[in-house]
């Protein structure tokens, strides 16, 4: 395999129109591999469990994955502390191992190592700007170190706090991608999806999109509206896409943390391989080049997206040596009704059932803010220790 | 920790009382990771791979599993041959590795070694039983030359054919276990669960039980059978379970096979982590001690068995210091909405919606045999290659 | 139109295998327009607002029933003095008011008029064979009287009772018709469909059949078990079958009234004039010739049935003339994608949408007796006021 | 009771802030029971079974109705001559047999008689504002002839076609109200309700609001957006709501029309009694004060509403004896589980049950115009014979 060094970067795959695949969201599927705790959502494992987070890694190279993002999210040192349980390890120990694992397989196949951070409690509990500023720069000290190949700053549900990571990560002359966990309503404080990019490209970011927080049909249509921002503004821009594999048709502006489901019960919501296909497909025909996932893909996610570009992108993913395009597969079944499936259209229109029929196929997102013009809580910022909550916490009881 | 010589073995445990943990299922958790390819679903990743099985071995390991079951599903030589595509390993190489592997692990700690075997395209192509029964004497062969610490012939659909493998297998003088992939409606040739586990337990079996086909409700009701049937009998023997991971209300007597989502679009039917708390404490209700999973389950799945229950048990296991009880990871949670989601009558209450408005909560199963009366399919034995499927297969099409 | 004592009787007709179309259920479609107590249930409508008993039977005349039956369910004395609202009609001008309105509206047409008695509250709280033949007299003294055409003991949960019905009936010489509200796990005595049949033959019954409390295609298969069993012992009779309009694929042995939905949010499960093919073309392929319906049918499911089966019958329903078939109606429609709705397969295949995706698409019987044990309540009889029911009712909270 | 004459009329009515009750939609009611041909939906019933539209006049009075709306739906000339089937009675025939029903039965209670008019097919062909306006002018003729009370003009889907209907009611010195069958986004040519409404006000409109095409909660909303309109415009109105008995989550701006189940499996997406429980309390809270129904209403249903504002009006409806509040007339049921279903919160929680298992939740309107730009079709007028709709279609079809 070509060493690193000799890999094309992000702007130039994109400045040529290549498709870069992006992988999926490890807090998520390390939580069910029991590496991850659902809550603090913390990536210690990363120095605790190297082998588990090396393996994950693996799996969405295999799966076609161009990108190995370092599980460095929630690793900014306020988050870390802000957890309780005394950590065995520091921040810049875990920001380094988990350098270190994602060059390692990024090593292995045509991949690039992309540094993360993502939003802090300190903006949340309005910290300054510099304050803020001196978290992001504390990790970036560390992808500087680590000679990652590109960073992003994903996962803000504020353009503001997001503007700043930016402006820090841009310091480092590296390629810089910026990703909001916002929908078509904007983010948090009812900035638009288009102003947010423009705001963002403006800030220094070469490549804007959305992660996680809604479903990749409703994703793709907000980043078409980044889009049209940006090119309303006269601006140039590259475009990601990182979502959830959860359907998620019913959540409201805040996405999928106020359905009842999340995050122990979204399981009927998973996404199906043949939905990601489709998800692929419109993603590109918007004119995204960087497609990839959050919380919820699973390896298998990854390659179906890189299945149906593989006539774009020229190739298929290593992993499709396990997996018949399209069910082919099953074609050698015993059964002959089960080889009656092997075929595009069967999976294409199946309407797959729940299983569940005491269930309801939609919820009411259940947070107080939104139909209870929780302002406070809203549209100012969130605090972040049960403590600072608990005035809010009781205020929004005493308004129902 | 304790070499593996030191530790009980099945027999000693069971007897004493001891809840026996099992694993999930490897061909479904290894395709989605990119392993095993869907329709063959044969497990040359032991050898091709052995990084992704050891580390699905870990997992299981740490979620509470007791036993590390060889990855041998579908690894007798006529299943191997017959899938088509050139092995670069032999069945013996494939058995080998997938030993040496579940020891490596099991021996990081408290876990047990089963090998196991599964049923064989021989018997449903109607071989002999001196012929099936050298399948599995070959396999075996593995087994005891490799040390394993028990033995578990399981997915079988005909009980003749597991009474053959519980026959060949109890000739190694390790403890057998016998598990059929039937429902309450009994094995394929219309036997009862009751009269299977009879036949089974008077073949040599210590362990009868269920795997695979049916949700985990479905399969414990059919152990019961199976119990009852014994204890009429006025024989004596364990009782294990290790179902599917999904929702299947709607099956029929073959199982999830011929559900129209089976093998692709499952996703829907996945059952929740609590959905497995209600599933382990029926199991040890019913009187049933080793406890486990099939197809669909995940390292958290199992996790979650361990949990519910952990006061029987004594301990809770590795994984759950990444894991709340009963979601209590979310008490410190930003969202006050999300923080009222840490508590047990939540999620226990909780119906998860599918997020899919279009699709329905159950489906109609596809088999030609069941409503047709396919009765050479069926009621005989099903053929192996395409060649030996195409008369009845264009039999069946004709009496639509 | 032919005067009635010129039309042939119930039985002529049968014996010459002619199809012999019901009416619906008087109760549930005069509750929603307003005459009838949901709760009592009882027929004081046919003195207080004949004009709506009228319109109601001219309305299922006009879609093919060949039975006008008296509205008279629930009209026995110890029903009506049961209720507490004072009545300002006593039960023998009610019954005989039914009679009349019945008897009105058959001379408009081709249909027989039926004089029907059903289960009685004097039986459900162990009054004597003696007491509770007395109440049936009374109302085929009424019968008698005005000369109905035949007679229909129906709605019975326990075969003695309706035994007692069917003795008390025959003594009038008129033919005798005998329908339980059971399922295919028989009365609530345990007594199976095919002994109870039998019974009912022996004690004199010429038809005999199930109505209401499941959905049609139960309540077929419940009349083919019946069948079974009256051939089995070597006697005859013909079948008649009246279910409910309603889904309840969720329902325990006592039916839909255990649902959670009963009786007043059965909206969701209301079947379609196409799931109404469905049920006459399945009723006729089972040898049932009289085909009616119950609670929940309104005037178009009986044309629907008529209209499916007009072949055989010979001619269509007079509402036919405001009725295309199939969907033919909507040929002219300005849209053309509703006109491509004007035809037989697009109805028959079209799965409908609740247009509800937070409800579920089944519910969980709510019947205390059921699951918990309720002997007292549920194997012995139902005590009928609220004071006799005290006891049990707090005992079956003590059992909780 | 009151001659018709000393009854307060509407705008007096309204004036006061009493609540004036509407009815429901007779096409769909009489549909199934069987005087009405679905596809034409005309109204000739009226001459033809006087008794049958007479007695769901009554059904409304008695269930709470203050209006007793003339049964001339598409009972203009050029929609009866349209439809093909030779008419045994004029056009003026069945408006004035109309009339003569509404005004018997208002004369028996407490209501007024309205004189409808709906949209025209001459309209939509592109006919002259002069020859539309004709038509309306026909029937107008018959209203003021007859002395209704005040006047419609409901169900239309372009506001230019209702303010035509609105000059020429306004002429005859009558209230007149107007009622739109369009949502949130709109008439078809895309005027906002805000706009629709100002214009009709400014035609002559004292009463402006919705009727039809979408579920009750849909339609309050679009007349507050129209109230809203109405007020920013500094002018004064009344409101009123019309809306479906049908759940339409799904539908798309043309309204139910478009969803695959209509007209006939419109069943399981009826609301029930509650539902409409929800919606009277939610149209009152909107300051609307004519509250009615359209589409899919049974005497029930308004009933119901009736009942929801009874406190308001100070008395329930006659057919209140028949029903008691919230499901009291459970209070005697024999078996203690149903009982406990004697109150409000029971069933104001219930999320009843579709008894549907294989259909779905929600499905996917199948217009074409909307989906595939059908310009000509949807953004300009309906053509509307086969002939003149051929070469739309066949566009259509090649633009797929």
């Amino acid at each position: 395999m070509a060493p690193a060094g000799a890999k094309r970067n992000i702007l130039q795959r994109l400045d040529e129109g290549e498709i870069v695949i992006g992988d999926g969201g490890f807090v998520f599927a390390l939580e069910k591999r029991g590496y991850v705790k659902a809550g603090p959502w913390t990536p210690e494992a990363a120095s605790e469990h190297p082998e588990a987070v090396r393996q994950l890694h693996r799996e969405f190279l295999r799966a076609g994955s161009n990108v190995m993002q370092t599980f460095t999210f929630y690793a900014s040192d306020d988050k870390l502390e802000n957890r309780g349980n005394a950590q065995r390890f520091t921040g810049a120990q875990i920001n380094e191992a988990a350098c270190d694992l994602a060059r390692e397989v990024a090593n292995e196949g045509d991949a690039m190592v992309a540094g993360g951070v993502s939003q802090t409690p300190s903006y949340l509990s309005c910290k300054s700007e510099n304050e803020v500023k001196a978290i992001f720069q504390k990790q970036l000290d560390v992808f500087v170190k680590k000679n990652v190949d590109f960073l992003i700053a994903e996962y803000f549900e504020h353009v503001e706090e997001a503007e700043w990571a930016v402006q820090v990560l841009s310091t480092s002359k590296k390629p810089v991608c910026a990703s909001l966990c916002i929908g078509p309503d904007g983010d948090l404080n009812g900035v638009s999806p288009g102003d947010c990019a423009v705001r963002l490209v403006k800030a220094g970011a070469n490549v804007v999109g959305i992660n996680c927080h809604f479903d990749p049909l409703t994703c793709v249509k907000t980043v078409k509206m980044m889009k049209e921002g940006v090119e309303r503004a006269g601006l140039k821009a590259h475009y990601m896409v990182q979502p959830l594999a959860y359907h998620t048709p019913d959540c409201n502006c805040q996405g999928f943390i106020d359905l009842p489901e999340f995050p122990f019960a979204l399981e009927p919501r998973i996404l199906t391989r043949w939905d990601m296909h489709k998800y692929a497909r419109e993603a590109f025909s918007a004119g995204i080049r960087y497609i990839g996932g959050c919380c919820g893909f699973e390896p298998y996610h990854i390659r179906a997206v890189a299945e149906e570009l593989a006539t774009e992108r020229g190739y298929l993913p290593a992993a499709s040596e396990k997996h018949g395009s399209w069910g082919a597969g099953l074609e050698m079944h015993t059964k002959p009704w089960v080889r009656a499936r092997a075929r595009r259209d069967y999976w294409e229109n199946l309407k797959p059932a729940s299983g569940r029929p005491t269930c309801p196929s939609m919820s009411t997102p259940d947070s107080w803010g939104v139909t209870k013009g929780h302002a406070d809580l809203m549209q100012h910022k969130e605090a972040t220790s049960q403590e600072e909550l608990k005035p809010l916490f009781e205020k929004a009881k005493a308004s129902h």
